[in-house]
């Protein structure tokens, strides 16, 4: 990728999207988002390199946006996640998650864009190499991936699917693990968890981003036609232990109490190994960077 | 399965799955079908045992249709099938062979529905026993095909994915090449065609109605927890073989010009034989029974 190109993002208000956005920005691209909500956002900030337009749900605007962008690639990071879906969510989750990745590509088709980095889920591989989805979004992930190989095959698109696990880092407002656990810090609460015997593996926000941009590269450059790997992190810890290090990085008393929840239906409980990691990249930030407290603070 | 059992079948109004209806009619199943269509229809025919609920898109309509249906099993044999795809055509393919897919299954989940039979299509292998969809239909089937196994997985229902290849019988509305060949017969008129080289197999719709019985059969017994099997007719033939048979049982004498049309873009050119045929059935009927012309004819 020369960094004269356009670029086209999906889910660029969510948190992994927004930091890419930043990334690619620095990195002096063109950066066309697609997004459902208002233009006005903080990201913006005047800066006539990122433009935005208006997804709709429907096919045509994202022929519109893609036609208007005519980017060199895709970086395709827009779903919709639910943990333990209830039955209203279904309908949203295949609209979120399946159809907006067919209408992407079949843009792409029309406005002959050849190149797509796909966000998806390690949760595809329940206490498996092989396909076993931990619920329903990871479902529709991989089924999204299903339609991403037939613009492969019939239409010569070139993909990576990148297999995320957890992510961290400030200003993250999920409700995740790791925002919980500080906030309980901060205002000095127990924090109960479950027994804690999952292991997570972490990677930092701004390392995901850089490892998009990466795939994104080796795909304009023809090292890959097609494939997966892995964003995987060098932290890794066995969830109740990654509690006590964040307790003591942020310099806490309270008491963290495992047991105290039940694992989730279909908790994982391991990282998948079996993925490789994507080769040219490697993860460099740490949580003791992210959350330690200094001295003065 | 025992023939007081209810039964829920979708795709009713198609060719095969109206076939399907007659077949558990006369096996003495009540019959519940979810259609878009409106409720008269040719089928019902006054019989109290098969019921009709509307599916106006939404999951709603799918969750009160199988409340108050309770069945068995379900039959899921609607889909929407688009041999080469406009853009347009996309919403519409993820819709109804994807979304209703997923509605079903939950809709079976609230209900403690433990089986279903899944139409496939043998189009996701293209010149290969991998996943390799022919189309983008054959590609929002496969992807179904991940949601289904979501549902075994975390939600413990039996499945069977039945591949289907080609079909045949009287009555068939699509414009398929037998129909479209058959009517060249009846009006004396030449028929151009491609080179013909692909080979086809053909099973009769009575047959493959059949298969699916059988597959139910298999499920409600517990002699198999998931699979996929093919209902793969014990006829094949080259096209251009196939065409100069039917020419002959129609007593016909328009000319066959083999090479007059191109090949369909990603024609399929054999027949996958990796897939194992549904155990407990074969194919009885054949091409020369359905449309040889009698003497008096």
């Amino acid at each position: 990728m020369k960094n004269i190109d356009s670029v086209f993002v999906t889910g660029g208000t969510g948190f992994i999207g927004s930091k890419l956005i930043e990334v690619l920005l620095s990195n002096n691209f063109n950066v066309h988002v697609l997004t459902r909500r208002e233009y006005k956002s903080p990201l913006s900030g005047g800066d006539n390199r990122l433009h935005f337009h208006h997804y709709d749900g429907s096919a045509s605007s994202v022929f519109d946006a893609m036609s208007i962008s005519k980017p060199k690639i895709v970086f395709h990071l827009a779903s919709l996640f639910v943990a333990e879906h209830q039955s209203k969510d279904i309908d949203k989750l295949i609209e979120s998650n399946i159809l907006l990745c067919t209408q992407l590509l079949e843009a792409m088709v029309m406005e002959n864009v050849k190149f797509i980095v796909n966000a998806t889920t390690c949760w595809k591989y329940y206490e498996s190499n092989q396909y076993n989805p931990v619920n329903l979004y990871a479902a529709s992930k991989k089924a999204a991936e299903d339609i991403v190989e037939y613009y492969h095959q019939a239409e010569n698109i070139r993909y990576l699917n990148l297999v995320i696990f957890d992510t961290y880092g400030k200003g993250d407002t999920r409700r995740k693990f790791i925002n919980i656990l500080i906030d309980a810090c901060d205002r000095s609460e127990d924090f109960l968890m479950s027994a804690g015997e999952q292991f997570i593996n972490l990677t930092h926000v701004h390392d995901v981003a850089e490892a998009f941009v990466t795939a994104g590269t080796h795909l304009v450059e023809g090292r890959f036609q097609s494939g997966e790997f892995a964003i995987r992190g060098s932290e890794e810890f066995k969830l109740i232990d990654l509690a006590l290090i964040l307790v003591n990085l942020r310099k806490s008393n309270i008491k963290v109490i495992p047991g105290a929840r039940a694992y989730r239906k279909r908790e994982v409980m391991s990282v998948n190994s079996s993925i490789p990691t994507l080769p040219g990249w490697t993860s460099k930030r740490t949580i003791r960077e992210e959350y330690a407290l200094c001295d003065q603070d």
